[in-house]
């Protein structure tokens, strides 16, 4: 699949709900579904190794699950965290190497390990590389401060970050958290604005209203998919009931296809 | 943890109720909920990778599992299909390899790929060479008779499996499937008796008391997740709510620890 399709649904009445993946069968499952483009999460590929997400430290198995999905029909863009490196040529080498196995996007992110944000000069740079060595690759420029709760007093900071990002080439800027004004963001920000779902906010239909044009479930899916698992294990063990409707055997040996 | 505690545990006044994981994350979550022992499922980890179950594909992915899960605080027992291979010497080698990672347990099946079953004298070989090679390790046989509806007519074929595999010194013996009477399966096996939990049939209770020492999840937390996932995903873009009680963010990270 194409990276123009995938910018193409960055630019449609509706905005694009782009669910988060972190192994093969969900997100065979969510193709099936019907989606048309998918996400990775980080939060999940981190989990399911037994690694901290968030700490550059998941680079191998970031690349290795971008490889198991590429196939798929779907569009791919895949969370790299900060990049996995301060080196604006590594980070353009693993753009390269996703670029290359079929992906279509990257997101990239400001936040770095313990709270803090790259200086925006620096993550600019990363960003620059990336568009200079795959100009196709959508990148998602993910502007961590109200993520991390820093330098939100006023939108200002966001804002001028955003802007430097596009200016480094970005096509579009996340910016998860519980946003004070989504309006306000999606106005400022010249670039298609990429929101996370939150539960109990806003819904696609409403975001779509506010002006954003891509929304996210970050690690929604594989926190849900988490509790879910466990929740069944206690039900049965407890003497209770397993929840009703669940994929059967077979229907997830058609998924592997 | 010790191979005493996991033979233990077959033989308590209440059943074992062993939940099947396919990731670090599910394991720990298990784990935090107090499973103080835990199984691998084969088609969560096939499927995670994309690739078919019980077709003997995913001895690499099973090892590195194992590998990963090996570290929690738990006792871990392995799914191995039908032990990767023919040769007796190389199931022996997977069984060292996997003990010398931490596992105190296997799961060898009899069926084999397209719905057929291993010759009981050629699978009771494969037992006994694990058995010989790792003496500590808990062999659970398992008998695909009623799991694949072959020589199903009546119970004796199942129990003669049974017998074969008790007499090549398997610690305990798994029948799969929807059984016509589990109370004669226990009654007709020597060694601690292992079924599925299917939703629908008996509880764990019921189950402990028609016999049964140990009753595995299988795929069904797997395809609980699966499901879960895709519902998720759906109901966020149809403008329905997403399920009501999630781990949050930092749960998942102190689950990583």
């Amino acid at each position: 699949m194409s990276t123009t399709a995938f910018h193409y649904l960055h630019h449609r009445a509706e905005p694009l709900l782009l669910p988060n993946a972190w192994d093969h069968a969900g997100a065979a499952a969510l193709v099936a579904a019907g989606f048309p483009a998918i996400g990775t999460t980080s939060l999940g590929v981190a989990a399911t190794h037994g690694l901290p997400d968030g700490e550059g430290r998941t680079r191998e198995q970031t690349v290795a699950l971008a490889r198991l999905l590429a196939p798929l029909p779907c569009l791919l863009t895949v969370d790299i965290e900060g990049g996995f490196s301060d080196d604006p040529g590594e980070v353009a080498d693993l753009a390269q190497e996703l670029a290359d196995a079929g992906v279509v996007g990257v997101n990239i992110e400001d936040g770095r390990g313990q709270g803090s944000l790259a200086e925006p000069d620096t993550q600019a740079e990363l960003i620059a590389a990336i568009k200079e060595r795959v100009p196709s690759l959508f990148v998602n420029a993910r502007v961590d401060t109200h993520w991390l709760g820093v330098d939100t007093g006023s939108l200002a900071p966001t804002l001028d970050r955003a802007r430097r990002y596009a200016g480094a080439g970005a096509d579009g800027i996340f910016v998860p958290g519980r946003l004070p004004d989504v309006a306000a963001v999606a106005e400022g920000v010249d670039l298609p604005l990429n929101v996370l779902y939150l539960p109990g906010g806003p819904s696609v239909a409403e975001l779509g209203a506010l002006g954003v044009r891509r929304i996210s479930t970050g690690s929604l899916l594989f926190r849900t998919a988490l509790q879910a698992t466990v929740d069944a294990a206690v039900a049965i063990r407890d003497g209770g009931a397993p929840p009703r409707e669940v994929l059967s055997y077979a229907d997830v040996q058609r998924l592997i296809g």
